[in-house]
């Protein structure tokens, strides 16, 4: 049992980890902090959290566990201020979508105390954001992947799986470097693809005429184009060896496409288009009903 | 009233077409013809059409209207053979969805008849195939684009798009060269922007590892990675000259994403980040119910 949770940046994932808690028995108090006085006061209407603190370094005084739910960009910060500040059987997360910049924000912050966070990234969320939104089962199910550090003890870890497995979720750990690797890939990189084809229409003269007809293959594409320009900023840039690393390859792939085009290469179009739509579908046999308009 | 519609292409998107003008009292026989024995058994099992024919050129004997709705790849050689057999009131459109190479096979095919043919293109589909997918009501609320010939009467023009809106469809105009210009934004590279990114993860030798951490993000952007490789392969070829400008202004977009992370350009970015996001809230601002796991 968590006597006093500490939520930094109440947002829909914060907040959803606090629903959750509650909901499980597995925790007697949440204390929020977040810049956005009208969010903490909708959360503690709703119950998501039952106390606001003026500070983040108020906000883990007595805290036996710390959550830091605020987009990447702001950890840094973060880690500096509450480092001194909390007790000493303080349990610290988080729920970036980066690690190995926030593991550098934290080591910088924390300094001898970094022995008490273990990095987390949980696999949820919808695109809506605030206390607002926050769901006491949007863990159930999910995947969260801690990437441990050297210096956790055993029981640490254990005691940052056990908060999220209590909000339902399936823990799994793997390597910073190897998280940040497999998501620039699977997640960063599909996102700046959608941003680009997106903006570059949106310049054009004709954008109107384009974006009328566009079908339901432009919507899934683009789909998360319409993510946070700011949270997915931080995203990119926190992880951005591994991200050019992904986009040389993809520019590389797109190149090459350009290439079988220009020399009217039927086979080798065919072959990249076979192994592509094969590997989708093994990916995702069923449950994947598809319109395609075009 | 049409009295004998050929369906040169029994597939989700001719079978469709029958099954609607049945519907709709439109037409009294469809003839179809297509390589599948099995697929025009069932097609006639389900009432799609009346007839068999053994050949293109006996399909469109008698027919007053001609619908081509194979892959754009076989409508060269189609229209070579049914040229010389075409009943001199008929009148022929397609279902492809490039134009300049469909027009240009039609010029080379069929000579001085050239005026009976409108070149179209059906908004609408779903990814099944095959008669068994054909709905009658698929094209209802659908756009149709028709991309009419300098040869062609108003009269032959009214008449093709008499033919799409008794589908229930709704028929709009313009020039072939903007039509593939148009789609090769917004459709067919999407296509190869998916396929891309599937290959690419599906080549390395840890690719079960990027897939198994895969979320609702990917899922989308490569939903369209699992559609027809042939098709895909055709249209890509057919309209590879507007396509390949498409991709160098992608490529150029994502080159400069990959020089802002190299120079830690957090401004331009987010710059870019917004006027994507915010471009495609504008475009679909609701009935976008988003989950973003990542």
């Amino acid at each position: 049992m968590i006597r006093r949770l500490a939520i930094l940046g109440v947002g829909l994932i914060g907040g959803s980890v606090a629903l959750a808690l509650k909901r499980a028995g597995q925790v007697q108090q949440v204390v929020g902090f977040g810049r956005d006085r009208a969010n903490l006061d909708r959360a503690v209407d709703r119950g998501v959290i039952d106390e606001i603190a003026p500070s983040p370094e108020a906000a883990v005084a007595g805290a036996d566990r710390v959550l830091l739910a605020m987009p990447v960009g702001a950890m840094a910060g973060t880690f500096v201020r509450i480092g001194p500040h909390l007790e000493p059987h303080a349990l610290v997360t988080d729920a970036g979508s980066t690690k190995q910049d926030v593991i550098a924000a934290a080591r910088a912050g924390l300094g001898p105390r970094i022995d008490c966070f273990v990095p987390g990234h949980p696999i949820a969320g919808v695109e809506k954001s605030g206390a607002e939104a926050a769901l006491s089962d949007l863990y159930e199910g999910r995947n969260v992947i801690l990437t441990p550090l050297a210096e956790n003890t055993p029981a640490t870890v254990a005691a940052i799986a056990a908060l999220w497995t209590s909000c339902g979720a399936q823990v799994t750990e793997m390597k910073a470097v190897e998280h940040d690797r497999i998501f620039a890939a699977v997640s960063h990189l599909p996102h700046l693809a959608a941003f680009a084809l997106v903006d570059e229409l949106a310049g054009r003269p004709e954008a109107e005429l384009f974006f009328r007809h566009a079908g339901s293959g432009f919507r899934d594409f683009t789909r998360i184009a319409g993510s946070s320009p700011a949270m997915w900023r931080d995203i990119a840039l926190a992880n951005h060896q591994a991200l050019v690393a992904e986009l040389d390859a993809y520019l590389s792939r797109l190149s090459a496409y350009r290439d079988a085009l220009g020399a009217g290469d039927a086979d080798g179009l065919m072959q990249s288009f076979t192994r592509a739509s094969e590997a989708r579908k093994r990916w995702q046999p069923n449950g994947n009903h598809i319109e395609n308009d075009e």
